[in-house]
């Protein structure tokens, strides 16, 4: 199995990409084919020992940055490292895809590069979800802000079989994101696509509210990409500011260096629970081939777990599982 | 002033809520009108002593619980608590009227009964959301689950009105929530009402990202109903299991009795900072008359810091002014 990875996307650059590829194949069995500049790419890959075989790269001598306008980037930048990596995905040069650069211009490759499972309405961004218990999977992530019914119904069917086939959940339990948990509530499209969703066969478990996102009562939360992106950033925004009024209250009385050092390691060992850094990538669920977004602030261990979830996707078959249970 | 306040109302019963009435008469300079059953809330008025003159009963022997559909349950309880306390303060009786009962009838009550102000599209329910830096106004929180545009430009200006006039906020930021800080981002929705917003006489600072809400950024967090329910639901999970969280991880190694009493202290301070009881009630903006919810779950110090805001915006004279800012 090959995995292209976009070599120069991401904000810590080429340095803990490459880092990550040289961390995988020695723990993965993968070979990787890195998509960007090739100097930069053979610099980095020069500082560390590793089978040949296994790390080959394919030039790409541009950059798309987040600040461009992402399917304009995608259409001009021809030799971008990420276009010309989905390229080399959609050729069959490979066989997932893997980027830790702009979010709206892997999207926009993912469907006009990679394109669409047929019957597939809309590819959505899906992202794990930190809980108390563990994770949840979240989708759509923000990569459609109006969603139609029709499409939280397929983000049900594909959230479901990710969560089963690639993080291993049994029956997994769906839950539509809503403002109160009986059938009925909510706005109109939450209130159609849960009667669209509660006729499929999946472990559909009705709504969920917010405020029980956190603790994980579901597997996979159902929503639009507008709603997808105000959870994601508001949880990881109320953990920093807790974190941060916590560590200001507590500096206030705690003087003893014993005492401070006790509350660091659990704090530590609490912020590890939340590390998107373990979890890896988000999957483009919906396109043909398997493409993965990383975080944009990925060091090396989150590209290698980046890579070991794509692998997962990979041998899991996912995307004809999906076309096979599209109507 | 006369205040009407449903003494039926909420999860505490008329306990809380006339021991509430009492302190707040104490405290402030209000005359309270309770609706509810005569006997019980004159059983509850003995417990104490104090100015016979400034407060009355009227009857009301029927509840609206919960569970009720709301529109119905105001159309045909005619002689609930709820319904008889709105008739007295649209028929003049009163100043202003605050419940702790069921949200959904006190939304209907205030359309129906009170009603809307010429020229208002929708009234919208603005509650305090609490910030590390102190606390904002978040509106719609959950009244108007389908929005257009021109709501929440409404809801914009009223917004701004309450937070200066009644919370004291000099020039207030006003905020739209939405999924980046760039113009032109966000659904069809936000994008539109952005356009909107841009052009009033506001201090409107922009989009606000989810993650930046918790730092209040902004004095005025607008948005539809159903997000506003799903950023108010999930802050207050958010810090409700991070604390269970930081509960177990602590127990496993604050073994000291004054370790522990310590952490208490300090997540006690934190506790309060978020502490809805301390805020009081949330105005349904944009009906002709004050109109306030109560948290459910109030006790006497909620209720009678719900009172106090009744006050200061029936002082502030918000009705009129929202009235003469809307064309």
């Amino acid at each position: 199995m090959n995995i292209i990875v976009d070599g120069m996307g991401g904000d810590k650059g080429p340095k803990e990409v490459v880092k990550g590829c040289i961390d995988a194949i020695e723990e993965l069995d993968v070979g990787i084919i890195i998509a960007g500049k090739r100097d930069i790419i053979e610099g980095e890959l020069l500082k560390y020992s590793f089978p040949k075989d296994q790390i080959s790269i394919i030039d790409a001598d541009e950059v798309i940055s987040n600040d461009e306008e992402p399917t304009l980037a995608i259409r001009r930048k021809k030799n971008s490292s990420m276009v010309v990596g989905m390229r080399a995905l959609a050729e069959g040069k490979g066989d997932g895809f893997l980027s830790a650069g702009s979010t709206g211009a892997l999207l926009a490759g993912g469907l006009f590069i990679v394109r669409r499972i047929k019957g597939i309405e809309r590819a959505a961004l899906t992202t794990v979800y930190p809980t108390t218990k563990g994770i949840s999977l979240l989708l759509d992530a923000g990569a459609n802000t109006d969603c139609k019914p029709q499409y939280l119904e397929q983000f049900a069917v594909m959230g479901s079989i990710y969560s089963e086939k690639v993080l291993g959940v049994k029956e997994p339990k769906v839950g539509l994101a809503n403002i109160g948990t009986e059938e009925g509530k909510g706005n109109a499209l939450a209130k159609e696509s849960y009667n669209l969703i509660k006729e499929l066969d999946l472990n559909f478990v009705g709504n969920i509210e917010a405020r029980d996102l956190p603790k994980g009562l579901v597997d996979v939360i159902v929503c639009d990409g507008f709603v997808g992106n105000i959870i994601l950033k508001l949880t990881e925004g109320m953990a920093m500011s807790i974190f941060s009024l916590l560590k200001d209250e507590f500096s206030k009385s705690l003087k003893s260096k014993i005492g401070a050092l006790m509350l660091k390691q659990q704090l530590k060992s609490f912020k590890s629970r939340t590390d998107y850094r373990e979890y890896g990538g988000a999957p483009l669920l919906g396109v043909r081939q398997p493409v993965f977004k990383a975080h944009g602030s990925s060091d090396a261990l989150a590209i290698k777990n980046a890579i070991r979830q794509v692998k997962a996707f990979v041998d899991g078959d996912i995307v004809n599982i999906i076309d096979e249970n599209i109507d």
